[in-house]
């Protein structure tokens, strides 16, 4: 299946949700399957109403959806936000690609370097 | 080379610094290499005052960097925030990836039930 280019607000919204460590944990929750706004609650040390400004972020976002509008609801995960921002990222992918082999070139070399590597060159002799 | 697990600050700056349009745009254009702040803020109907808040928000999350603090030093995309973030989302591919596989079951047996489709249960015969 294809996806389609998200619309820029799309992704600003998925982005701006993701950007809170309670909003993830939220997800990270429900990616073990849908959960009630009372289960969401619990884990945090926080009140429902705060509890629920996120979930409102999360929902718009459109990274979680629920059967109907009623609080007993369970919440569940939406992926397709979460694949757009992926790909969004994908695109940079060899620049951290690139980054990193260069990053181990230059380890594997300092380590070639280091005394008592047996695959160094040979220190040059004192006599 | 291993990725580190990023701390949740991290994670948030990087979000929300990619929550903007004209943020993911700076990005885009330091793909195709280093920029001065004079040739990324020509692209846009903005003030170079303006353009430098983007770019002190990308910096503040790593995303870009420059050689000294002055304004012609040419800044450049870092990928490394990008890769943890990327990570993070990894996580949830089997989720798209398990709903476009769905969606792609149904549009086939749509299909296949299509009139006129060759592929689709004869119709019942009338006799």
């Amino acid at each position: 299946m294809q996806l389609n280019t998200p619309s820029s607000d799309r992704l600003d919204a998925t982005f701006m949700a993701l950007a809170h460590p309670t909003r993830r944990a939220i997800l990270a929750r429900l990616a073990s399957g849908p959960a009630s706004v009372k289960e969401l609650t619990a884990p945090f040390d926080m009140s429902q109403p705060a509890i629920s400004k996120h979930l409102k972020i999360l929902e718009r976002a459109g990274l979680i959806s629920h059967g109907r509008s009623s609080q007993r609801h369970p919440r569940a995960l939406e992926a397709k936000p979460l694949a757009e921002a992926n790909a969004w990222l994908e695109e940079y992918r060899r620049f951290w690609e690139g980054a990193f082999q260069r990053l181990d070139a230059l380890l594997e070399e300092m380590k070639a370097l280091e005394p008592g590597s047996d695959r160094g060159p040979l220190p040059p002799t004192l006599s």
